[in-house]
């Protein structure tokens, strides 16, 4: 039977906590498109999560949110800077260019998932000549595409020069709760200088919703217009809200996380492959070759070959110990 | 307190059968983009519902299948006729426009929603000039906007002519199972000739998600890539697919929408004021000048005003005998 | 021998004047993209003719400058307004919507191609709602589509509430020309708050340049790049700006509208036909039923018919007193 | 004084030929948008010099027909495969993405301009999957941007694989003359598979004009509502036909172009920096240090860096004898 446990964080079911807030979210007439009273309260606990004052919307998907908050810094003729494997770089289908009609993407390199500062700052440096598209926002993941984690002061190493070219900043949050969980604090986020801020749900645990949090408050004019145009303002908005509400009401969202970070270490320890990036959140990223990879696969167990040519396991809320143990004899037996 | 029961038919919580699903889909790890056990036998009962060998996909917006679906029947340069109170139309703000990059819309005349055979066959021999959007694609609706229902001649009427000069044909069928439960036959959608057909969850019953029905195999092609792109390939997928199992493994999406009728029935019955179009399928429609609107939503019940000046009163799986009962009360007193 | 004297203004040769400043700027090797002296000059002349200090562009295309300045106004879920017989509404094929990414755009009425003030009221006074696109612009054209010219305080009854709602302004002046000759005074244009205007070139006797004339600094960051990335920013800029230094350094733009207003004087005089706009510029709008029009293009006469019924005959700067009583005779034999 | 005359082959004047049949062309009344006898003689021409039965248009930029072309064979959600240095990828300002609504371009490596067939085949054997642009075209350019030509069998190699999966091929003519005067056989280009060649003017030593020609025939209807949408139907077509009808009608195109060729191979003969890339159109391409170029600039002489680091220096139809030797006499100095 397939095992599709490590194959990415987003194999695994909804996390109880969120299925129970659905339910209980589905009684009664509200009114739609996100007007009505689960909305309200997931969106206020949100704003306690991040201690800010931003409004709040809840969408389908995390490739839409990212890909709208592009096209909301940078227009067609213009280009966000992003790590070189970031999500919206590799894994979204060229969602940027669709939502933003062209928008470029300037690619950095850096190890690790991280942006490499001086590279950054080269970037900035470029004058603006008319035949390229010149960069207008800084787009940022974290934790990164690789496991790790920025810290604030790392950020703002990073923002504090594109801020100072009048950048807007986008911050994807898919696994921010990882990042959270390794020590990352979720309330500095506005203080960083993030404009948009998409808040992982599906990763995290959720059924599919990913909360868009618009921190500059400029950006938020016509917002509901935005998502509606987009496919990304629901009828029933509820749907997207109640998850965050079972999720952030007691603190289960970090509690999740913290335990997903906890097997991707048991996980690392545990690994007869070289480990090749820190083991800093939820996933673990290794060498291994094609033949033996193959061989994982015909065991049954699925997991990736990154862009960077390492196999990735992904661990979730719902990874147990004795997956961690099962998966980690298999590769034993592989070497 | 506020009533949203008669509002809009998406005011109303999702079904038992719909929740139930989706807390039974909810276990074990799966495979992820729509590729798991969950996805691929809801797109079975959708098949089997419209007896056809088809792709089908599950989204999150009907707004996003049906702008995705005219995009792909039209180019920019190219117009998709619609009646002009269509819901791409009216309501999606633009979204039509956005997926297809300017896509443009011919607005057709016809009485209670329903497109005028005459003014489409007039709109269709318009010649080709380099200035003007030519028609390229025929966007239908069943239930109409007005709450009517096309029969299936009536739909081949209107189809023949569009298939004569190579049109592609979008079925919008966000409500198709109010039209199914006042006897159109779903089972001929295929044979009209309809290319892409959206089957409506959420107004029928569930929460967010939508069946895009590739019915022209030659559209199926990269059609993955083509939501993922525009956010509308969920990774957890088995959560926009589980709702259609509920409700169509045991027959309750005709089930819920035949009550759904009856209740518009009712209430057409006791309403007090003039029912302007024929109440064929969930919705009423009246004339109500703008004081007593304002009476009714100071009573706490809510209603839209309709673009051709009507008033709007919706039915849903949920809505009560009582709550008929009430509303027919308080709109009494309102005369 | 086919006649299309008078069939659009776009159907005459170049000026004199026009080209022989081309075949003087065809000369030696210059920097390109604009950044040459002739577009320096050409752009001084235009600055000079308008009596302000703004950016000059030298573009291809009048659509294309039309549409950009749109979709600089309104994002592409906000709207234009415009009146609905204007050129970006009707004659380009949904341009503002491709260059927009789905811009909309809300067509207002109006006597003779004058947008009816208490309509464009009505229309801002439409409240946000998501489902629809809000209006973010509005765009005006003088004179408009029907030969009709907007005195300054026409204009400013229009701008007013726009700029009180914070919208932008487009100026189409694809015949602002005409309008100059015809008593607007061209110097007043930046005050009345316009923020971007086409100065028109084509219809004025120039071969196809336009120039985009960015009024707000504002707008003007990047205008290369945008430019550029819309195929609008020609190597060889000396060629679009040429002919505006011909035809601005001595007056010729204004001589020959004058001459071509002054031509649509004369034919509407001997007009046997009803003349259903004013004439206040160079065009001239009849009733002509359709077997009339018929023999008139029998008789080799091109003449078109408009969305209003009616049928335009245009005189341009080559248009000569012979030709306007050639046409005449012709038309009384169609009575 | 500034010399622009080695920056590109774009800093020219438009050649004696080109300019008087525009000054030809420029009498009398015509009918607009391309449909007049002077447009359909230069497509004639141009039928002629390829020897094919196909549609051709006559637009502004490069730039536009490019990224048009690339937009009329790949859709949002694809990407067309092209040289890592190609003038689309990296010179036009993301047009592509722009015309095409985040279409994507998947760069290729390969020597001196030239696509690596080895490159081309992996990039093609590539599995299609729903998170990445899959390839659907092919885009070529001949001479490519540093000067080399393809020759009809390396052409072959590279378009037989991509022809075999289906994909459209755009062939990018910009110095196509160069190329043809460097023995590429025009009247091969239809045989080899292109669906959309743009034939360059502007390099070739006209005004800014470019004739697009759809070689095939299922890409050409409604193109000039494609055109016309896109800013690229000139009303007054004649500006943009007549000066490949000075060009074509007595092989001026070829002559000139033979004539920029053979500059350059003098230029390359007298060149005292290492020339990297063979010389085999109009271009030389050579190793020189930062503070070199800096002196180069201040001595009045422009060239350009490359993306490759190489300094390019461009010939053209009116690059003289004499020029050569200054520019040859200043580059010795700066040794």
């Amino acid at each position: 039977m397939a095992r599709y446990d490590f194959a990415s964080d987003n194999t695994a079911p909804a996390t109880p906590e969120a299925m129970a807030a659905i339910v209980e979210a589905n009684s009664g007439f509200t009114s739609g498109y996100g007007t009505d009273a689960v909305s309200a309260r997931a969106a206020d606990l949100v704003r306690g999560l991040l201690d800010v004052d931003a409004e709040v919307r809840f969408v389908a998907s995390g490739t839409a949110a990212n890909a709208i908050s592009v096209a909301a810094l940078a227009r067609p003729f213009e280009a966000v800077l992003a790590h070189e494997h970031a999500h919206i770089c590799t894994d979204e289908t060229g969602a940027p260019g669709f939502f933003g009609q062209g928008v470029g993407l300037i690619r950095l390199p850096g190890p690790s998932g991280r942006i490499d500062p001086a590279a950054l700052d080269a970037a900035i440096e470029q004058p603006d000549v008319s035949y390229r598209q010149p960069a207008a926002a800084l787009s940022l993941t974290n934790a990164t595409e690789f496991g790790t984690v920025y810290s604030t002061e790392e950020l703002e190493r990073l923002i504090r020069p594109a801020k100072a070219r009048g950048y807007g900043v986008h911050l994807d949050g898919a696994r921010i709760a990882n990042a959270a969980a390794a020590g990352f604090d979720l309330k500095r986020v506005a203080a960083l200088g993030v404009d948009l801020f998409v808040l992982g749900g599906a990763k995290a645990g959720m059924p599919p919703t990913e909360a868009l949090v618009i921190l500059n408050p400029g950006l938020a004019r016509r917002i509901d217009a935005r998502l509606k145009q987009a496919g990304q303002l629901p009828s029933k908005g509820r749907f997207y809200a109640a998850p965050f509400i079972g999720m952030l009401q007691d603190g289960a969202l970090l509690r999740h996380a913290a335990h997903a970070n906890a097997m991707a270490a048991r996980l690392a320890a545990a690994m007869p492959f070289k480990v090749v990036h820190p083991v800093e959140a939820n996933a673990v990223f290794v060498e291994m070759d094609e033949p033996t990879l193959a061989r994982l696969h015909a065991a049954g167990w699925f997991a990736y070959r990154f862009l960077d040519g390492t196999v990735r396991f992904v661990c979730s809320w719902a990874t147990t110990e004795a997956a961690v143990e099962e998966l980690s004899e298999t590769l034993r037996t592989l070497i």
